[in-house]
């Protein structure tokens, strides 16, 4: 009788550690972090160790259009639709170790622990590592699971960034450009998808909690605000006369704050950029432009945020004798888990006697592709003091171990789990 | 028996549309406004204009070490000291017809109007055209009026502009930067200094009264407020654990604007220049740094009011888990008109039936330089729209000629006054 399949944490530390290395700045140790920006000698060199492990567990790994490595390991029964797990290797420039890395080694650390125990399951099983997850290279993010999903526009290949063409960076990486519609895979054909992922906020470590259960991907809208009031002589126009657009703004600012803080539950609102013209000490601001984002599960809950926004907007501007325009930049819709998957990974969660918590992602991942073509769940691990983007983003060795088994539960538990559309 | 002396209104206006030429975009019209930088080839075009009025006056002009031009006209007794009154002719890049200019044309005009009439002063009188008083070449201001006051530091001339050594600049307008220190003139050995000017805010136009005296010319205390938050990602941070430096600020900006209009008085507060690091849609701002500026007759005044907005900014920081440092960065004194030459433009004013109002003055001029040598006085004439520092700068040419006619006024009620200290 096979033995119970079990993480083995030193090597998942091992392995980490490993990665780690390609993109470490020079003379550097773990702790310096990693610039492993998609497409680059780092990420390539990354991607050649991953695909190594992937080879050493006897899984055979192909490279799809996209980039995307995929590494399969067969199920029992040949009809069954493939349980797909992952992550992605690319980082921000001065990022960590644990952002998508700890995916990505984890779900080979869950085929190490089935080849150990000579688990076999009914359904296939493949891992993934999805290209250019961040976005810094290109500006888009998300590239590879967007191929999948079927959402990358024809002219990408176009696009120019640091003077590479992005169809020559996909080469490089072992992807086919011209056939980026191939990457595609049908609605339907994933039996589920699952991702570990450090949370990025600071929810479990705030807790003390070592397992977060997400429940969604937020909806992030963004809007543009253009604040014009009239430039004037900071000493010759009486305060009364003015029409100072930053005034106006500030009150626009505090605003979103108070807006968004004023009904129960998680939604954030965001003013990040701003920028005042012409901006000079002595000249009353004659327009100023801000961003405001908001995210939420609830698509709905930030469409209603968003008006109570403009009203008060219109009245600041009313009252300042500026105008205010606001209008809206970009839009991403929200991606919720599948109840099935978070139920099952609670139950992985409280089998192992780990504490869990059920919260939304605020930040945008590959899942988030993924579940336009299947039921989707995320496993979160706390990330030390909520930092991640930096060399400073550190998750304890240890809760990286225990993501790792939940999902290995969660991967088990979901082959014996039929889920309803 | 001589004639009352009078103003040339129609002379007045042609010389304001011929000086407008030096320095008019290529093919544009009086409309089109001047760029008439310091030290350029317009500013020596339209000093070599000036010059020949003075000469055509009957004056001696002489270029001081600093590049002032000061034009002589002798008074009937010897011992009297100067009555010196004028302005500049430099403007700001896309500046207007009226800044600087009128104050000069003015000055001449009177010299004419004692001309035509033949009237002698007692008192010599001295036209002066100032160098470089907005400072847009070099970045200081006040360049000859400082030297007169003699509070020019010794290495001013090394300062590079635009590929030019100030040295060489002042060279070009006939100067000698080698000898600077002897632009220099002693307080107390002028009679007094007087100047006409448009008053660049809006008060007289909005309320429709053709002459300004002014009580003063404000002190500007600038300080520099950095807010220090913590830069976080704007989709994984719940909104009670962020410490958002922008919404800090924002609280600030507003406590400006209502700490300043608490008080009764003309005092002007203003943030005017604010930078957001790192000022992207989707991460929240770890830093504002962002100028605040105070101008009023009162240095008390806006010292008090300074107090007040750093003990409301350290309770914005307790409040908001965010540290603000404001930390002075210029003071600028301000400069009393005299009382006794407030007066006289009064009544010279209420002699020629002409409404006035006291203000004080916002903005800087080289009166406040000639204040620190003896009994100062500026008289302000209307600015259609406040506008000014712009092509669309105007005053209209009735309201020059009164503002003239009050200056002719003026130099020969102040012929006949004895000034205390």
């Amino acid at each position: 009788m096979a033995a119970r399949p079990a993480i083995d944490a030193a090597r998942l530390r091992l392995r980490l550690e490993e990665l780690s290395r390609f993109g470490r700045p020079p003379g550097g140790t773990f702790a310096d972090g990693v610039s492993r920006v998609a497409y680059s000698a780092a990420d390539i060199d990354g991607r050649a160790y991953v695909s190594q492990l992937m080879r050493d567990a006897g899984l055979g790994v192909r490279v799809d259009p996209a980039g995307n490595m995929i590494a399969r390991r067969a199920g029992l029964a040949a009809n069954l639709r493939p349980i797909v797990f992952g992550s992605h290797v690319d980082s921000v420039p001065n990022g960590g170790n644990f952002d998508g890395a700890l995916g990505v080694l984890a779900s080979i650390g869950v085929i190490d622990a089935l080849n150990a125990a000579t688990v076999v399951t009914r359904h296939p099983l493949e891992v993934v590592v999805w290209t250019n997850e961040e976005g810094v290279a290109f500006g888009n993010g998300l590239d590879g699971s967007r191929a999948a999903a079927g959402e990358r526009t024809a002219n990408e290949a176009d696009q120019v960034w640091n003077g590479t063409r992005k169809g020559d960076a996909i080469k490089r990486i072992g992807g086919d450009p011209d056939r980026i519609g191939d990457a595609r895979r049908q609605p339907g054909s994933v039996h589920c998808y699952l991702e570990l992922h450090i949370e990025q906020g600071g929810t479990l470590d705030h807790a003390g909690i070592p397992i977060g259960i997400v429940e969604g991907i937020v909806a992030i809208d963004r809007y543009e605000a253009v604040v014009t009031g009239t430039p004037n002589h900071a000493g010759t126009t009486p305060m009364p006369m003015r029409q100072d657009a930053l005034v106006a703004a500030a009150r626009l600012v505090l605003a979103v704050q108070e807006i968004v803080t004023s009904e129960p539950g998680r939604q954030v609102g965001t003013v990040g950029q701003l920028n005042v013209t012409p901006n000079a000490p002595n000249v009353i601001p004659g327009s100023v432009r801000h961003t405001i984002e908001l995210r939420d599960v609830s698509q709905e809950k930030i469409a209603r945020l968003a008006d109570r926004i403009r009203e008060r907007a219109a009245a600041i501007g009313r009252e300042s004798g500026v105008t205010i325009a606001i209008s809206p930049t970009s839009r991403h819709a929200a991606a919720m888990a599948h109840p099935v998957i978070q139920q099952t990974i609670e139950h992985a969660a409280d089998g192992l006697t780990l504490a869990h918590r059920r919260l939304p992602s605020g930040a945008g991942h590959d899942a988030q592709m993924m579940a336009t073509l299947g039921p989707m769940g995320m496993i979160f691990v706390p990330s030390v003091g909520s930092i991640s983007h930096s060399p400073r983003e550190f998750t304890r060795f240890d809760d990286c171990a225990r993501g790792t088994s939940v999902l290995l539960e969660t991967v088990l538990a979901m082959d014996q789990t039929t889920v309803g559309p």
